[in-house]
């Protein structure tokens, strides 16, 4: 079957269960690391522009060199710390005791969800059983849920792959661990990018655009860039979106 | 340090999550599954000892060949289908459809609770990471999860690890998961056995005894067999007993 007559032939009314990109799609990482950082700053007085720091904090270069087998597996809070070698030393920052730089690995398991999260997860719940699949490590997106009221029916994260988003053996692990057929299971994410890799595993995809995740300068991701399945606004719409596509 | 040493040095006050075993402990699987195979002797017009039936269905055997690495790993849903073979040819029944035998295997996926287990839970929670460690599938805890109404945090189950218990990786992965050292994790459980392993692997340990787990002539489990850090009366207890460990 060609992809396009796979895809003709399922419905979202098949979905049962929605699998979610959490960083940046229900919770907002980058205003509770800044504020991490800045009160880091404060403490330690330090004269930096925390938003660039931030801009400089990049875990992707390390998540793309676990992913081509170059280093082995590490959890998120390894490469989070890693990658901060990075900036500590453009803007000459030394000297940080392992509780600080712990403080600002572990700001991303306490962040705020956007305010249609918490309440559409509440809603999607009754229906679907709602799971992140996040790159967060799996006791990451365990002590988000509890510090943000995050109301998930389990919690798979990259860690139970042992790989990154977007290599398909996460989307892989998700659907097996659900026991589902992949077009059963529908990612939900602000990223195209992990969309387009969910989708080439057979999931159905939902794009929620979240224009502020990188700040009120964000360039990417504000529009859908693929054949995705629903498009919402928020996580209300996706939930309202989702009955009406359930038969009369 | 020798076992006992590390015994005296740590405190139910260091515990952070607590990892429960949940056929038996948590919910009444033979109540459940007892009535769906007097279901199915009714629309079926079976005159079957039922209960005689299902103290056969044993799982057992399926899981400790999985466990010496003789057949390779299964979901506890084949383990089951494959453990029904037996009793349904001691009893003469013959032509069971797909449909019934998953609804017989499926009937652990819906579950009665113990009276104490969800408002236990739902107190052990706002302390500590509350999470299943089942020999059960992931589904199988996601699905019982949503059915029965248990407040889990997160879902760990043997499938996580690809052994069952007691295979020690059951105990790591879920130590892993967590992100905590092994005298962090307290396991529950009902069952002697499960706890052993448990505390092998440096967890700590609290027995619940569930005495009708196996029916009114139970004959096992109804004590503590080891130096179990706490051992309860029911979950309420158990959360009384944890929160008078904390320091004062």
């Amino acid at each position: 079957m060609s992809p396009e007559a796979a895809k003709a032939r399922r419905s979202a009314s098949d979905v049962q269960a929605l699998v979610f990109d959490t960083y940046g799609t229900v919770v907002d990482w980058r205003g509770g690391v800044l504020e991490a950082l800045v009160a880091l700053g404060r403490s330690r007085g330090l004269a930096v522009d925390w938003e660039r720091f931030l801009a400089d904090w990049n875990a992707r270069p390390i998540i793309d060199r676990v992913n081509r087998g170059e280093v082995p597996w590490m959890t998120m809070e390894s490469v989070h710390q890693r990658a901060l070698e990075t900036p500590l030393s453009r803007y000459d920052i030394a000297g940080l005791t392992d509780r600080e730089i712990d403080d600002l690995v572990r700001a991303r398991w306490r962040l705020t969800p956007w305010p249609d999260a918490v309440p559409g997860l509440t809603r999607l719940k009754q229906r679907y059983v709602i799971s992140p699949l996040s790159n967060a490590s799996f006791v990451g997106m365990v002590r988000l849920a509890k510090f943000a009221g995050l109301p998930w029916d389990c919690v798979i994260t990259a860690e139970n792959a042992r790989w990154y988003k977007p290599r398909p053996e996460v989307y892989r692990t998700a659907v097996s661990l659900l026991g589902l057929r992949p077009d059963q299971v529908m990612m939900v994410a602000a990223h195209n990018y992990d969309l387009r890799a969910a989708q080439g595993e057979g999931l159905q995809t939902a794009f929620v655009p979240r224009p502020l995740e990188y700040g009120p300068e964000q360039t990417t991701d504000l529009a859908p860039e693929g054949d995705w399945d629903i498009v919402a606004q928020d996580f209300l719409d996706l939930a309202a979106q989702l009955d009406a596509s359930w038969p009369r």
